[in-house]
């Protein structure tokens, strides 16, 4: 199992610490010890929303061959769907069997052709701009559809990477993670 | 208003960016325009526990002159709080009226003597190694005794910087952040 964590410049960080926490946890805490991952970027160095650098560990190659993606949001996403080279550099990863976003990361995904024919959701604040991108937007935390998962803003990325773990190794490690994560919260809508 | 970010090597990553989304919202939001932070620790460059890169914008230097320190936890707290040099540099921050924990950062706190007298809490899996480090060790999620914050493990850092945003800012700029966040559930103890 090898997931993609896709970052950018003037993402939230939140965004995608919050899903990496919980999917990574299969690995640290024994449940997937085969388990890998890449911090997958256009550029080695790069900066969130707020100033704070973070270090890709892959660097603009192709994500081909990951089980999983998992695109974070944040204001960048406004200017990157717009972004040509940016868009087919995600596309390289159309042939992933489950592809995922956080907040706003959806309208990469989007912008990717991702959604085409899908249910999905983002950020509350940005309904409108997904509209177009997918077949319709659904007002819930977690929205699987095929081989599409996104979740709500922000703090949902935690409740998607608890999502994914309960996808990929059941509901006993889905809580083991979550009672390590001092989690107390169930997700609110939508439960698998 | 000046915050510290502590952050070291062997971090949980959550623990730090769970807090630091929040607060800093205070000024991207513009409910403190005027809010600064660094981000402290004794090396430029570090990982977390599963060698995610973090860069400092302050290395080494003393915690004095900040209206808070955030103390972020994870798993290199437990050789932290027995390394003298670590121990006497979280010291500086002594001045500091607010000295604020995530999980097992209040390891770190008691090391440094800052909860002496105090209750405190922590990750659940460390209520027997904090217990020694303060008056009572409190199951709750929040505990806030003087000048002292402690919050439970990991995603319990989402909800200590929800609870600094109140205390900063006020109930109504707190619900507003975490609208923004999306974040839809309320601390489940000990609210403010």
């Amino acid at each position: 199992m090898q997931i993609a964590f896709v970052i950018f410049d003037q993402m939230t960080a939140l965004d995608f610490v919050g899903v990496y926490d919980p999917l990574t946890r299969l690995k640290t805490m024994n449940f997937m010890p085969e388990l890998r991952w890449d911090i997958c970027a256009r550029t080695r160095e790069l900066t969130d929303d707020r100033a704070l650098r973070f270090t890709a560990t892959k660097v603009d190659e192709p994500l081909t061959g990951y089980d999983a993606i998992v695109v974070a949001g944040g204001y960048g996403t406004r200017a990157l769907m717009h972004d040509a080279a940016f868009i087919a550099w995600l596309r390289t990863a159309a042939p992933c069997p489950l592809k995922t976003s956080v907040c706003t990361g959806s309208l990469l995904l989007g912008a990717a052709g991702f959604l085409a024919g899908r249910r999905a959701t983002t950020h509350p604040s940005a309904y409108r701009d997904l509209a177009p991108c997918c077949a319709s937007v659904t007002y819930e935390r977690i929205v699987a559809d095929g081989d599409v998962v996104t979740a709500g803003g922000v703090t949902a990325g935690i409740d998607l990477g608890l999502y994914l773990v309960e996808r990929f190794a059941g509901a006993e490690v889905r809580a083991l993670i979550a009672r390590q994560m001092d989690y107390p919260y169930a997700t609110t809508n939508n439960q698998i």
